[in-house]
């Protein structure tokens, strides 16, 4: 394994202040970047200061969005110490994109000691107020200039670390879904289970549209009937249904969330029933019809859970839990980021320190 | 309209012969670049010297491909004009491509000024041997630094221009499509009838593991029953049955091609049958078998014309024509390229020429 080559920066911009903490807009002092050519292989990883890209505007990146990323997250302890949660689920998802997109596996040993590395030398941007932390944005971008639909010759494998607040500006409190009915952001043989921009880039019209009428997030539905259950915005999505915990199974277009798997090893841990299976919104209609319908939430790294307080779906509005935090939600965020900033025991070792 | 400032190069980079001519490798000497941001709307139009892109390494673009593009081509007449092929189509397609991607609109008028002064100032770059031709590259990328997934609040709308030979090794000659029945392109309210970068990234495992195989393109089904014909790679598909053109119609997931819509205008003034409708592999398979499957090629801006001589469908294998260019291929080609390099009487007026 190549060393790291490190190049200090030699000032360091101004923090900002907890209140002005926002998600993913403030960037730390150093970033980590690696090159791949098809002669050498991916060779030359480096942490240099942060700074601007300068990519020749045929580079693929540009034209036929070869590139895929990860996000997850550092957390302070009350003991000044750093912590990651399951890095590694991160780098093996990381691996899994890059081979839907031909894009050539990087060393996940590497890009994990990468990881703490950079997090490591800019420490001292872990915030370290309640619900705050270093967001870590890995990404593999492909740099060969030319333009015909061919995967690249040369790709850049970057990671950028942001200091972050709450992802909605609702925090932990209930957010308003709309069901999506038109777009559709991913369809089994697509990229819906690659962490891929095109998959991003497809679900902008549909926030936006929903966005106008007060919805935080759409509720995608699958692409070929438009009935069942996929993911919420950028999140997984679980709904508690008569006592017993449902998320969508992993289908190939839904995207295998670390928090998803987190949530459902400690529901499991905690002995909910939890299925991972087909879900309709008719279910989910006739569940709340009939006073069965005892919560809704999202999963993500961005928002760690975030309940859905209301549902919009062909013009009926289903209100979840009267429009409150359900128990579980509250379980389920208490203990994640209880575990994730070692304020809680880590009984499933999910958490690894940084020196 | 903002005037267009002109900043020269000061030195020209050799060409290339014609037998160095590839797809799109080699850049002219200069490149449009305008920028946009919330506050001003577009501005700055101006013409540089062909250089490398500075961009922040959390501009959207990077993360969430939020960015569209087009092609088209400038051909060189006998008597030495550079001519355009339809380029209000192109700009039309990128406002509805910009649309679907939230992408603020680009005035069509300047967008298609800032070409034909981009390729008037760079016109010995336009190659004169048959089949070859100066392609356009005009493309929009999200540059404002954020890691939310949101649309960008500042873009560049940048043109670069590459002298180019055949798009396939193939030329004119009949190349073999697979018929692709695990991985799908798009599906109808996805960004499929977008020109986005998201497309084509998904395009190219699929791409990848059929060439290993001899295929030079796959055959796209729709994303829902994976029964019915969408594209042919990066082009739109014809097929000739029992006299019948047909072309899948345009449903959503499918891109409006500006050949495809000549192939069809050209058609219907030589008063062939032509359809555009749904069309399954079954109904190709059953005309092929009964020997009433006269003529297949694909329709592009970078091919023109690419006849296909065999396809692949579930370990069958159905050829077409023989194997040959069929007599509608050659002649659609024969005519576009005549029209569009001032070789034929134009009686569209579809070109226009540059001063």
């Amino acid at each position: 394994m190549e060393k790291i080559k490190i190049t200090k920066s030699e000032t360091s911009k101004s923090k900002p202040t907890t209140d002005q903490l926002e998600f993913g807009r403030v960037f730390t002092d150093h970033m980590f970047i690696m090159d791949y050519s098809t002669e050498k292989g991916w060779h030359d990883p480096r942490i240099i200061p942060y700074q601007p890209l300068t990519l020749d505007p045929a580079s693929i990146i540009f034209h036929y969005g070869q590139t895929v990323f990860e996000g997850l997250k550092a957390y302070l302890t009350p003991d000044e110490k750093v912590k990651l949660f399951r890095p590694e689920k991160n780098m093996k998802r990381l691996n899994r994109s890059n081979d839907r997109l031909c894009i050539p596996a990087i060393d996940e040993t590497l890009a994990l000691e990468a990881i703490t590395t950079l997090v490591g030398l800019d420490k001292d941007w872990v915030p370290s107020a309640e619900g705050t932390s270093l967001y870590i944005r890995p990404f593999v971008i492909a740099t060969e200039p030319y333009l015909g639909v061919a995967p690249s010759q040369n790709y850049q494998f970057i990671i950028i670390l942001s200091p972050v607040g709450a992802y909605y500006k609702e925090g932990i409190n209930p957010v308003k879904i709309a069901v999506e009915n038109k777009f559709v952001r991913a369809v089994s043989g697509g990229t819906g289970e690659a962490k891929t921009a095109g998959n991003y880039a497809s679900s902008l019209k549909a926030q936006e549209l929903v966005a106008d009428k007060g919805y935080a997030q759409v509720l995608w539905l699958d692409g070929v009937e438009k009935k069942y259950v996929e993911e919420v915005g950028s999140m997984n999505v679980f709904f508690k249904i008569d006592g017993e915990v449902i998320t969508p199974a992993l289908n190939g277009s839904i995207l295998e969330g670390v928090t998803r798997s987190s949530v459902i090893d400690l529901l499991k841990h905690w002995n909910y029933p939890v299925s991972e299976r087909r879900i309709s919104m008719e279910e989910v209609f006739e569940a709340a019809k009939n006073g069965k319908l005892e919560e809704a939430f999202g999963s993500g790294t961005a928002a760690v859970i975030s309940p859905i307080g209301e549902l919009s779906w062909h013009g009926k509005n289903i209100e979840v839990n009267g429009g409150r935090t359900g128990k579980v939600a509250k379980q389920l965020y208490t203990t994640l980021t209880g575990i994730q900033t070692g304020k809680q025991a880590d009984p499933f070792n999910w958490t690894i320190n940084i020196e």
